[in-house]
């Protein structure tokens, strides 16, 4: 584990993106008129996620626990596509990229699980890094 | 939750596969060669994916609590890409497709993890169900 | 804790209530209304319960871990009461009970926590057991 | 979730109560004599509820994760209720008012699940908020 | 992780020990009196060795989850040593050594962190497996 | 728990070792040849270490959450022994010696759990602090 313990705290922000496709229209129907066997999919995916960024640190070995401060996440849906933003921000002295990018990943896997009974071909496409500021460098991917 | 009290324990297994690809060869040659500042990214990533398989109903609202009773990890170079596979069995009422999908996503947030520090261009392309077993149908994807 | 390994397997299931009480009308509307500052209070709770339910083992020392294999939870709201009414189901060799009772609470403290930006009057009247089937004696509490 | 990253650090105190109600005073006999056969109840509970402070954060979704600098649990018989107190501190950008809720909730759940066995009248009376200091108002409810 | 999906359950003990030894006997003396200032060290530690059992899958990789149906832990003391067993039982495919060598681990850590206030001196000594049945073979070690 | 609101963040290291004795060269033999059936040994149990280290307010009541700053884990055979040395630090109003020495035990157990169906005589001998910096008083044992 990279020892941090001489290193300033500074405000940092990290946004990752997943991507989740499904492999009907009716699927994206039947999520936005609430009608998913298994409940709301867009909400407990999001509490899914909130509490999935707060355990970062437990499922990663190398991951220094840290004050998540904000999390907010977000999602357009573009042709099939669910595309997830979340983003995270603490003040501390490491970044919270790894944290952005697990709730991503949780909020995709839960939406999986949650239309796997109505939908066979639902993947996850990419996870990644948008954007992140503070610390040694700031980053910008589109 | 869907109740599955009066379903019938079976033999389930599942496959999944996720994708970190590494944007520069000297990323795989550190891996190989026992290099990577933060340790060896192989074993450390299969010890977070032996764990968080253990934990996928902790994290996804929905999800049943079941018995794993088998996790495999594997690794393929391919190219710039690193292919994980992960296999995941129970006997239970209920299958472990879920379980597999998110040991492959915190193996592969894991290799981003450890690889952040020498190389910024990683990502972690899909994540996929490959194969299923037990249960109403099997699934074979390619 | 109680020694259960010679206890035979039955189908169990519990139903809890817990009441939460809002101390202003405009309070139920906003939730009704989704314009509560920190989300979708129903839907997020609810996510919580799920998730609560499952970790009940991990927070009471002499409860047994049990396969929670339903989990339902509904709303009616009376007056100025939010009634939750929360369903465990399992075979196993002991009863859901605690189960519920966690999982009634934890919606119900998700709750405070979540209206407490627009209502400081949130109060956690009873958490109690209605309904228990399966194990000894059944229970009907009204 | 509520962004608290420009927020300044301040002592905050949290003090909730939950009643636990049994339906014999034979109840409250056997956990003062110690022969409750799950064990010694207002200890076992205790410990309960300091592992459940600290897990607030992930229980609760929006709830961010602080340093619990303070816990105590104070018991108190009044005819046939026992009374729990506890109280919460720290130094920190957000209150502790939920961390102490969730803290009573527990030690009451953890009572509830210890005398189930000997007293199947115990009930959860009103979990609420007595007391609360820095942040924007203090309260005081009684 | 070893494949255990064809095992048959059948009826598994293992005990454990671990030994503390303080370094004076007003140290124990403290302990027997309800004086030391952390609070009620052998039902605390009790407390926390009851969860700690259920949560051995969630910190050894390779450990299979398994439904603990019975966790008992007695103390006795000889000389400047408290001698702590532990004993687990379940109905699974595979045993509870490690479940009982890391309940053991926890209680002797939690008596080492309340009792450092008081005494500077306190180690712990051996964690053995004293005794398994069922499995392939028994051990009974002295 | 103590009350820590009113003390200063002082650096803070602790060093705990444990160590683990096998029954035989061959065992020692198969860890370095990497032949271990359950796999890498000193990976997987330096992965164990890491999360253990961070999970260690979540097992013992008493014990305050901290930010854990730096994790290293290093070992050393010793005729029949395996030497553990755990080294954390942080930035905080109290010690992590309580970290150190969980994560020097936890170590010990997943090699005695990985060890097992090769060898049956591991044992885990003293688990102990080697040294603490910050706080009141260093110590340093021998």
């Amino acid at each position: 584990m990279v020892d941090i313990t001489q290193k300033q705290s500074t405000h940092r922000t990290a946004v990752a993106q997943a991507v989740v496709k499904v492999s009907s229209k009716s699927t994206l129907d039947a999520i936005e008129a609430g009608t998913v066997p298994k409940g709301n999919v867009f909400e407990i995916s999001r509490a899914a996620g909130f509490l999935a960024v707060k355990k970062t640190a437990d499922l990663l070995p190398d991951c220094h626990p840290l004050p998540v401060e904000y999390c907010g996440i977000d999602y357009e849906i573009k042709g099939m596509e669910i595309v997830i933003n979340i983003t995270i921000k603490t003040f501390y002295k490491t970044g919270v990229e790894v944290e952005a990018m697990h709730g991503a990943s949780v909020v995709a896997l839960n939406m999986y699980d949650m239309l796997k009974p109505i939908d066979k071909g639902v993947e996850i496409h990419h996870i990644k890094l948008l954007k992140k500021t503070g610390g040694k460098s700031d980053i910008e991917n589109d």
